[in-house]
């Protein structure tokens, strides 16, 4: 298996965690999407899409969108619930990630970290803060009472909601009034075979 | 088992005709969300996230987000493909419909449709329609090859796709640029049981 990927993006690191836990060899191709490297033509032949992380499995097929990606690779791994509310729970908190968390918390992280703020897109920067705060709040309030976001057990919604907020700081959010967020980032960072999104 | 469900919103259609053409019996219950009842503090006990649709089961448990809802519906029917490839390609699909396609074309219809637009909504409306063609390209690339979105047969990728497209006109979206996707809006509403957006 081929993981096209960046080390600037959380989607990608998702991946990366998550094939390095399950001990599943794959060739690392880094794509450097400030370069426009996921826009050029021969990229948007494997992703019409224009996107890391992409999957291309042995059969020379590609797979897109990072949570998509991480539901493949965890079929009949202990990473995916085994009942049938479970699963969907955890397709909830990770339709839930790329919804209403990801284009906040990710997208401020993102502007912050390599553009120059206009008017504009400080405006937007403030309406992106109030509603990444807002899943915050969600989050912490589902944290509040359960160890891990499905079932009590670690698995693939932790990774999809773990790797932007574990780096939201460096997009302007304070982790300081979710104490339970806090925590929770601890037991994630605990599980056996964990990587930081910096390791290739 | 109960949908919480409003006739404004296509995340909410999806869940309404899946069940609809899956024969499920359901109460449904409207909220008025340009009321705001969907922030409510009754509601926010149900889904601390505040939208619809939102998915009671028998045992008093609720389920969030549309595109969840419908994976957890359609487990052990012919709207879920049957392959391990098969899923991962409809998850791809409908995490792409809530990440590049609901967020401009539906939003685009949604402030149209409901409000006044100021100077800042106006340059955002700008970049939604940029976006949400893109979203619409992407799909006509690959509705050129492919009659339906994942192994050739209707599936729920259709239907979270068909929910916002097939309205994009009230977005702003021409279609006359799209005609496989034109193509696939006739074959998915000739489908058995299909109901329309407004059959509550």
């Amino acid at each position: 298996m081929r993981l096209y990927d960046s080390l600037i993006s959380g989607n990608s690191y998702k991946c990366r965690l998550l094939l390095h836990q399950l001990g599943i060899p794959f060739e690392r191709v880094d794509v450097d999407i400030l370069k426009g490297e996921s826009r050029t033509a021969e990229f948007l032949r494997k992703n019409p899409n224009g996107r890391t992380p992409l999957l291309e499995y042995e059969s020379g097929e590609y797979l897109a969108e990072s949570n998509a990606i991480m539901w493949f690779l965890s079929e009949g791994t202990p990473f995916q619930p085994e009942s049938r509310l479970g699963r969907a729970q955890a397709l909830q908190w990770m339709f839930f990630e790329q919804y209403s968390h990801e284009p906040n918390i990710a997208t401020a992280r993102f502007w912050i970290q390599h553009f120059e703020l206009d008017e504009a897109k400080r405006r937007a920067l403030a309406d992106k803060t109030k509603q990444g705060h807002a899943a915050l709040g969600v989050m912490e309030q589902h944290l509040a009472r359960e160890p891990f976001f499905v079932e009590g057990r670690y698995g693939i919604a932790d990774i999809a909601l773990y790797a932007y907020t574990h780096v939201a700081d460096e997009g302007g959010f304070d982790l300081a009034g979710y104490p339970a967020v806090r925590a929770w980032l601890e037991r994630v960072q605990s599980q056996p075979r964990h990587i930081p999104i910096t390791h290739a």
